[in-house]
């Protein structure tokens, strides 16, 4: 049970946790803290929030479960102002898409990661954003990763990870650097290709008719691009060495199909289709299993 | 009203064709012609087909419209096999996402375009394939291209245009090298980025924990990786030199995208994901409207 939980960022993403917390009455009090006014009277209203401030200072005061789910370049801000008005025995965990620069902010901010601080990443979400598109069951069969350091309170660690699994998530440890190097293969990158072939296509000329006559392969392939645009500069900015390597991997296999393509070599072309079509299929297997 | 269609090749295009047809009383009798047995078999107990053979030139033989429903590869062979089977007055149009293959196919098997074929392209699909997987209703409110060349008989193309729109979609025509373009840019390009990613996910090794993590924008992203292997290796032969003008489009917009990232030029990377993100919803607001 949460007696007092502060949700800095009443997006999404902390929006949906406040839900569902909500939902399976194991919170008492929740705070909302954000830039937003019109964004945090509309979670009022919602009845996702009991009540805010616009002072993560005062927001954090007297909380035991502090949730930072702001975008990755106002991280550290928000260290920097909740130092020293935090309970002694509050946690604070994050919802930050990239480990590495959370804790790089957290040493900033606290002088080293603080043993009550419990770097997560709720491997949720859609291309929508703000508190309105919050659902009580973003986070249900979910992947939660956790990615505690040397430094960790395991108390603290089992608090987060219970408050994850009472949103219905399942929840993994993972050390940071893998989490980057994870997340870089399997969103941070189709992110820069989605964003990638749309602009592309946008600065050609003639692009409404080519738009036009996208099929709906189309649609489903550049949904991402639809993302929010700060918030993923911040992902690329804070996670540039993973994304860096794996656009470089990216590039050589592209580099590779498109001589194929030029040289009209069908069956090294079969063979990368076969083999991505495979993998793919395995992938969906995964999922629903 | 068609009297005799042929459909060469009875798979989710062709199938859809002929229950789309047959539901709008639009067609006397269907003949399915395909080397897979069992697949024609299943076309004529689910109703798709009245009777099947595996020779095009006996499927043809008393049709008035003729539909060539087969991967790239195999257009110039049908050509060739129906090349004087044809009834004086037959139609011939086609379903292959390269238009400029197609009409080289033609000159090759009849010596020039002749004007009773209507080159076409109807821009439907899922990356399911078969007769299974065809649906009555495929076509509708979807786009057909059709792309008549000089020598097009304007009856023909006029009887072609009817068929599809009877068909509920609606029909575009364009020049051949335009499609050819088009398709490269909002087609054949998606399809490409997709297979490379998989792939280049799938030859990282820990690739199963790669795909564990993955989120549900993965799963679209790159749901059109798992479209048929052989299809696409045609369609990388047959529009090589669109396609590849298009990856090396797309590479100087990635190289670019990897610099910033790589110099944490965070105003620049928010540029292009503004640019595409107004893009992508400026698309789906032309799409619904």
């Amino acid at each position: 049970m949460i007696e007092r939980l502060a949700i800095i960022g009443v997006g999404l993403i902390g929006g949906s946790l406040a839900r569902a917390l909500r939902e399976a009455g194991a919170v008492g009090e929740i705070v909302g803290c954000g830039r937003a006014l019109p964004n945090l009277e509309r979670a009022l209203e919602l009845g996702v929030i009991d009540r805010y401030t616009q002072h993560p200072a005062e927001a954090v005061a007297a909380a035991d479960m502090v949730f930072v789910a702001v975008p990755l370049g106002a991280m550290r801000g928000v260290f920097e102002t909740i130092r020293g008005h935090l309970r002694p025995d509050a946690i604070i965990t994050d919802g930050g898409s990239v480990k590495g620069s959370v804790v790089m902010d957290a040493i900033a901010a606290f002088g080293a990661v603080p043993p009550f601080l419990v770097p997560g990443h709720p491997i949720a979400g859609t291309e929508q954003s703000g508190v309105e598109a919050s659902l009580s069951d973003l986070y249900r069969q979910r992947r939660v990763i956790l990615t505690p350091v040397s430094t960790t309170d395991p108390v603290a660690l089992a608090r987060v990870q219970s408050m994850w699994e009472t949103c219905g998530a399942e929840v993994t440890l993972m050390s940071v650097g893998h989490h980057d190097e994870v997340l870089a293969a399997t969103s941070h990158l189709p992110h820069m290709l989605a964003f990638g072939l749309v602009d592309a296509l946008a600065r050609m000329r003639e692009n409404d008719e080519i738009f036009r006559y996208a099929a709906s392969g189309f649609r489903d392939f550049t949904r991402i691009a639809s993302s929010n645009p700060v918030m993923w500069r911040d992902i690329c900015v804070a996670n540039r060495e993973a994304l860096s390597a794996m656009l470089a991997r990216f590039g050589v296999e592209m580099t590779d199909l498109a001589d194929s393509i030029r040289h009209a070599d069908g069956e090294h072309l079969l063979e990368i289709f076969e083999r991505a079509k495979a993998a793919r299929d395995r992938y969906v297997d995964i999922r629903s299993s």
